[in-house]
């Protein structure tokens, strides 16, 4: 006998595509479906599908949105760009309520190991949003890691002849954090990239 | 400005309800859903609907079942019943592949601080099937807590007038453990249910 009834085990199933859920975790969510009213259950699964029916990306600086154009592309200060790799990076940014220009979503970092190359994320778009004029600054908000490294150092040198500002987010001790716990890597980079007071 | 456009922040939502899924988890879970295809995003939404509308109660041991009785109760030997609390209890006895008898699932366990009483569980379901004869023993199998403790008590004093055989999961060391690393509410347990060699 299956240890599970077939609808049971198949909402486990699905449950176990998610990212970082195993089936241990993908059980405790098919019971928790389970004991939903019928309504709860509904909604639950209209959610899924409205989010994908409506989420599109912005034409723009590809991050997702509603509508052809995003309402950051719509509303804000075109003259600096951030470039980032991923939607919810964006999220991350937005949260500080301090950027007041726009974003370019990379969708991806460029990663030869796992076949990514320039041409299989958004540099070309920002490329020609840059050539459209009116851009001032493009900061490249891509992670402190390897590939997003390249990645940011890739765009720099094609953006940068183009008479355009390119910055990077600073990389260092965290704020709050100790030297003495400060891990070997960080701590080199940030004697690297000291600052003169 | 929002940070999540609605589709979004509608389908994190839903995710947050979730046992122990944060925003952060369900903004993980929530892009994974829109980076599906339709067709996976469908497939889903359709298993949750499905397992809420298939997925019913056993009228004779309360377990999860298609059918008005499960595979269990309509093939096994009725002569042992192993009284579990939950749904997933069964499904981790099962995976042993050892016990060939029925099971009773409580869906929960006394608890007088959350006000769940006796005849809030289904205790009067296991003494009704009891009653009905052919039962030799109940094997009670609720967790080793105060709460499944009492439980188990409590029904074992209402069976044993029956003339059912009355026993319960034996509880102290894991095996493979180390008695220096044990718990001391454990360890006291095995030095007090110590058994002769």
């Amino acid at each position: 006998m299956e240890v599970y009834i077939e609808p049971i085990g198949r909402l486990i199933n699905e449950f176990s595509k998610l990212p970082g859920v195993g089936k241990k975790t993908a059980q405790r969510y098919a019971y928790k479906v389970i004991d939903m009213t019928e309504t709860q259950a509904q909604e639950f699964a209209a959610a899924i599908l409205n989010a994908k029916k409506k989420v599109k990306y912005c034409k723009i600086c590809g991050n997702f949105s509603e509508e052809e154009v995003c309402p950051v592309c719509k509303a804000r200060d075109g003259r600096v760009i951030c470039v980032v790799k991923e939607p919810k990076d964006v999220i991350a940014l937005e949260k500080l309520h301090e950027y007041r220009g726009v974003y370019h979503v990379l969708h991806g970092v460029i990663n030869p190991m796992e076949g990514v190359g320039p041409n299989d994320i958004r540099i070309r778009e920002l490329l020609a949003r840059i050539g459209e004029g009116g851009v001032d600054e493009v900061i490249l908000a891509t992670n402190p890691d390897v590939e997003g490294d390249a990645t940011a150092l890739y765009i720099a040198k094609l953006v940068k002849p183009l008479g355009v500002k390119v910055t990077r987010l600073s990389r260092g001790i965290p704020i709050g954090s100790e030297i003495e716990y400060t891990d070997d890597v960080t701590l080199s980079r940030a004697f690297i990239e000291r600052k003169e007071m």
